[in-house]
């Protein structure tokens, strides 16, 4: 995600300098490598001082802990979002640490694929980027954050942060908890690589995205942990009604 | 399935003839027009008399009649195989009507398009196309329907047909059930266009197959009802384990 912003970013504006911090050095080797990054950080702080936006792009369960890292050397008048997929716990956060200059972000694109080197400076050409204000949040922030969906080639659109969850939970979260699950009844009675060898295109298609980085969905579920319960909920009680309508 | 079979029959082998019938006047029309058949049968009698080979390409429920009305004008040294997504009940009615002439066969291969438009020459290549022999199906049945299914590019792979019907409950059926539930929970509540124009890709790779004929979906749960119930069942439980731990 961090990676196909700045690249997209750099596309967009090709003057724009961008500081880029990653735990992983080789991850910040591939971004300056790819142009994802113009500079190198030393460190978390000093990917942010001086900066005008900043973006956390991290697994979204860590993010609270990354924005408190940084919150004492976040310039006073920068802007600060973020591009998890679960907004609610995020905001909370934001507002905190950076009151009415934090605006939650969530662009709905991405694939099975992550690190730097699946980064694409198209990966958001046309899609939504959800954008989650609250009564709080300045309107000067807002529009920077939306000028920046925009430049990237993305359609901003504003939810609120719980509606956004309640939404990507059964869009998103839910999906994937499903494809992984199919894959398990699936492979349940039997040689696993037999069984899904023969399967067609259809369940290709369905579970692809079980292929995704487990640890990334961890993350994801437990900070979106009540609407993805709620849309598990909703799907065991659809489906119990099609078994009830074949039987 | 039927007219993308034709095409890669006539791929194979160009001075194969191959008469059809189609209860729609202008899928027969639209089959002679793409070169899927090579003639036009006036009636579903006469589309099987002197066949070498009679292949029964119609919704899996409707196999069982179709093949009973032209059971007394197929040779007798024809045989006889079918494309249906249900094994074990269409093996039982060919295996009544047509003894060991009649091989059950299923390609794993499809679209959420049909009809005659959506035909291609090379649907069938690189799949895997599962043959249901039983200990009663002669050898020589069984070798004129694995060498078509391997002239039109398939694989073919033999199962018993129970064996069949519970793999694709889990690998089709099952995935076309739950692709259908998850628009219905995602839409559930709110503006359903809305709603689903903000999904990102892997909402729509998931749910893809969703847009399927309708008909033939209900024809291939009633024609493999009690395989269905039970990949419902074995998703069901698995979902309340995922439920269990995220909780």
């Amino acid at each position: 995600m961090g990676g196909s912003l700045g690249m997209a970013l750099k596309r967009a504006h090709p003057d724009i300098e961008i500081r880029g911090f990653d735990a992983d050095p080789s991850a910040l080797d591939g971004a300056l490598g790819r142009g994802a990054i113009t500079h190198r950080a030393d460190d978390i702080v000093a990917a942010v001082t001086g900066a005008e936006v900043v973006v956390v792009a991290v697994p979204v369960d860590r993010a609270p802990d990354v924005m408190a890292r940084v919150a004492d050397r976040v310039p006073a008048d920068a802007v600060v979002t973020d591009v998890g997929s679960a907004k609610a716990m995020v905001v909370k956060h934001g507002r905190e640490l950076f009151g009415d200059r934090f605006v939650g972000g969530h662009p709905m694109a991405g694939s099975e694929r992550h690190g730097i080197e699946a980064a694409e400076a198209d990966l958001y050409d046309g899609v939504w980027w959800i954008v989650t204000p609250t009564t709080e949040t300045s309107a000067a922030a807002y529009t920077v954050v939306t000028e920046m969906v925009t430049a990237v080639g993305a359609k901003p659109v504003a939810l609120e942060p719980e509606m956004h969850d309640a939404l990507v939970a059964r869009l998103s979260h839910l999906p994937q908890l499903v494809a992984s699950a199919l894959v398990d009844v699936a492979a349940a009675s039997g040689d696993k690589e037999a069984l899904l060898g023969l399967a067609g295109p259809g369940f290709r298609d369905v579970t692809r995205i079980a292929a995704s980085n487990p640890d990334l969905w961890v993350a994801i579920v437990r900070a979106n942990q009540g609407a993805v319960l709620d849309a598990i909920g909703g799907l065991r009680s659809r489906l119990a009604e099609v078994e009830s309508d074949i039987a």
